[in-house]
């Protein structure tokens, strides 16, 4: 019994320390994407595979192993150790899984994909700058290849897909994604059909010049209200908003100024401090162990999309949030609380997923999730994509992209190797809808809390049912404990018509 | 042959894989100081920590000295390598050397100095903030014992502090700095008598309120003309300026604003331009090896020391940015070239090093490497520094300051640790008085050149005579290979005192 906490202290010791280099990774990206100097990008690539490989190493050193496979086998997954109480034992279980998938990866396949993958981010800017696929298509290539590569290292049962899709949510197959989206796809096209059949909503005054400046200090204010830590953050500009946490107290946000479109970096604030504070709320003390570590990505995505369009899209936010916002940009004021929120709901199919709408959102994902599985199943060829990406876009929203730069060139996330990502957007809307519920149950008066501008209730709430667990559970585990009911898509079809039915 | 080549390739190569380490912990540092949220502050300490044992375990394993010995033998310093050019060989020595240096210390002791000093740095900012040396005395307590330490462990024949000061300047002994800084006390100490005796010039409308974005903005200038690229570096802002390369492509220096003083922020950026340009004009290809490398902390310092001093503070430099300066602070139009001169190089005794005159600075360094030595011999404990330090200023500057803030606690350098550094500063401007001789040999005519504010063939005068050298020489080698005389005081005393005699 003492035996087992010892070894227990040694593998969290080793697990620490790697993720100390995981949180050093991350500033490193995080300065490539803000402050670093452009020439840089090609020592900067060398630093991020060089700390990709260090990191591969300790997690799979037969030091780690050893002392793991003395609590838990390694091989048939038994635990040893059962003097150690449960909570333990699940981190000895997502230990095991997650020694086993990087064991599965050899080091030099890790670097290389790390090199590939920086220099992709570069080549992808200048595509995207330039709208010119070819400047890309050759990374892509290679970066599928290399996906391909890593599904058959991690293995899987049906589909190459499987394997990518659990490194990002991993209690869910293509199988059920696939049969889940196609659910929510017929749902979303019919709620679409009445929506744009009814007259469309007035937005043209959140279109035009506003000043930057403003845009972040109102932005700041936001932060405030949420709760968001600015001595254990920070906000920055980037290309595409992102978050980067390398521990609760260092986790930070970016965001961007649209040119003409107001609410683009609003909404990209609240969304990315939703990401955020799940970091934050994290516990310290459990720093390097699963339980001190996030669920998965769709569990990430459910906490961002809760503040973007749950808490940032309710009439009760703009309430107090609209005089704040006239204050800083008085050309708004002739604008009403009602006429703001109907033009901050519009629906309307668009070519840009980050500025989609609530509705329109899901259908983005799902045709994303098709490519994917088609370019990683061999069954669409790179130099094929801009056209598969513009008949999906047709098919599916009526509208097709006159640029690459607003099409298949519009995200990041392919050109850092990030296959099997996107499906977490839309299974992070389904939870947050599911995970709503439990909240409005708990306070049935939210809003008028909110219409006065408090919003730290809710991230106490979301801290103490999610965040302070870190990987207690699964995804569909902790949408069970939460809401006591199965993982379904039906609170988000519910919310959805709800909703729009009042504004069209 | 061919075998050396191929061992000379790998112990390369393990080089490089550490530097790039060094550049990783290099960004670590520079965000503390510009970015970092405060709270992440013991984690960033656990982070550098976690770096400093990585660099020093990649340094000191068996696997690059078994390289290294097939070239060199690590025992005696005899080349093995025959068949290797006379640069190779010379970053063979130096290999050893620096191997030598970096296995006299254990790696637990490395990590926990890294660690020390990483919170020693935020307890002398609060010190610093509080104007309270109680704050900051346990931690100095502890990196002085820690130094001494460091010294037994690094070897010394007549004094501990000779192995500290061989850490930044390693061709020069503690009793040849007391030599060389007691000639010069006598010397400045005398010019001193001299300047006081005069009528001091006027500086008043030097100090005021000036726009902290102009003052960037001019600076942004300078660094423009000088020719420093600012797609491979930065200019940022931080408490006490510093410059930090991780590579020639990634050269990044910070600045403050000082709130009434217009000079503090320009000088500053001279100066750590003059550094950033140093590690700019290094080789790429060699990076990782000796050659790749600046000499050393003195040479550093002549190149910052050069800008700061012998170009920003002379006649011609301000002849075209003068007007540069009216443009941006209009209340300047009234000061004439002749009265601006003779207002930024006034001499006056005062309580701050990085503010001190050309003339004084000597002296604030001389008093440091003098309570250093103490400090180090045990002769002087760390409770009564704060007593020494204003005896000291009494004694060679006829002043005391009323605060440990404006005392003992105004340099950063012994919160990192650094002890044996404060004497590179003046060696530096040393150098870059015996070097300045030989630029105006080549250049007789530089000062009509810099009165358009051409800069630039400064820049790559001295890229091609020091920065695209790397390691080949030792600074006094450096000295005499590029002036042809060896290493003296001589050139600065004359420098100041035909200077000086011309102001006073």
């Amino acid at each position: 019994m003492k035996n087992d906490l010892k070894n227990f202290q040694k593998v969290f010791s080793l697990s620490r320390h790697a993720r100390l280099l995981e949180g050093i990774y991350s500033l490193l990206s995080w300065d490539q994407e803000t402050y670093m100097p452009p020439k840089a990008t090609a020592i900067r690539a060398e630093q991020l595979s060089t700390m990709a490989g260090l990191i591969h190493k300790e997690k799979t050193s037969p030091n780690f192993a050893e002392a793991l496979n003395k609590l838990i086998d390694l091989k048939n997954g038994r635990i040893k150790a059962k003097s150690l109480p449960e909570q333990q034992k699940t981190s000895l279980k997502e230990w095991r899984k997650l020694y086993l998938r990087d064991t599965a990866l050899p080091q030099d396949f890790v670097e290389e994909f790390s090199k590939l993958t920086s220099n992709a981010i570069e080549a992808w800017k200048s595509a995207r700058e330039g709208n010119s696929f070819q400047r890309f298509a050759p990374f892509l290539d290679r970066i599928i290849a290399m996906n391909r590569k890593k599904a058959d290292y991690l293995g899987y049962k049906d589909h190459p897909y499987d394997a990518l899709l659990s490194l990002y949510e991993d209690d869910i197959t293509t199988q059920e994604v696939s049969i889940l989206f196609s659910k929510l796809q017929k749902e979303i096209t019919e709620l679409l059909k009445k929506i744009t059949a009814k007259k469309q909503v007035e937005d043209k005054f959140l279109f035009g010049k506003f000043d930057a400046e403003k845009q972040l200090q109102f932005s700041k204010k936001i932060l405030e209200a949420m709760g968001c830590d600015m001595e254990a953050g920070r906000l920055d500009l980037s290309v595409h908003p992102f978050s980067s946490a390398a521990h609760p107290t260092d986790s930070r946000i970016t965001t961007k100024i649209h040119p003409t479109s107001l609410m683009s970096c609003i909404f990209a604030v609240l969304h990315e401090a939703g990401h955020s504070l799940y970091e934050m709320g994290l516990k310290s003390d459990l720093y390097g162990s699963p339980l001190g570590e996030p669920i998965s990505m769709a569990v990430h995505e459910s906490q961002s999309r809760w503040w973007e369009t749950r808490i940032g899209q309710s009439k009760s936010f703009w309430k107090h949030f609209l005089p704040v916002l006239h204050a800083a940009f008085p050309k708004l004021k002739k604008v009403n609380l009602e006429q703001f929120y109907k033009a901050i709901n519009k629906v309307q199919p668009g070519f840009i997923r980050i500025e989609a709408d609530e509705v329109t959102y899901s259908l983005h994902i799902i045709l994303r999730f098709e490519l994917e599985k088609d370019l990683i199943a061999g069954t669409l060829k790179v130099r094929d994509l801009p056209e598969a990406w513009n008949a999906k876009m047709k098919h599916y929203l009526g509208i097709v992209p006159k640029t690459v730069s607003e099409g298949c060139l519009q995200d990041i996330h392919w050109s850092m190797g990030a296959f099997g990502y996107f499906p977490s957007y839309t299974i992070g809307n389904l939870y947050a809808a599911q995970l709503f519920n439990a909240f409005e149950k708990k306070h049935p008066k939210w809003e008028s809390q909110v219409e006065k501008g408090k919003l730290v209730f809710i991230t106490e709430w979301l801290k103490d049912q999610i965040h302070q667990h870190g990987k207690s559970f699964t995804g569909p585990q902790l949408i069970e404990k939460v809401t006591g009911k199965t993982f379904s898509e039906k609170p988000f079809i519910d919310y959805l018509k709800t909703k729009y039915s009042k504004i069209y």
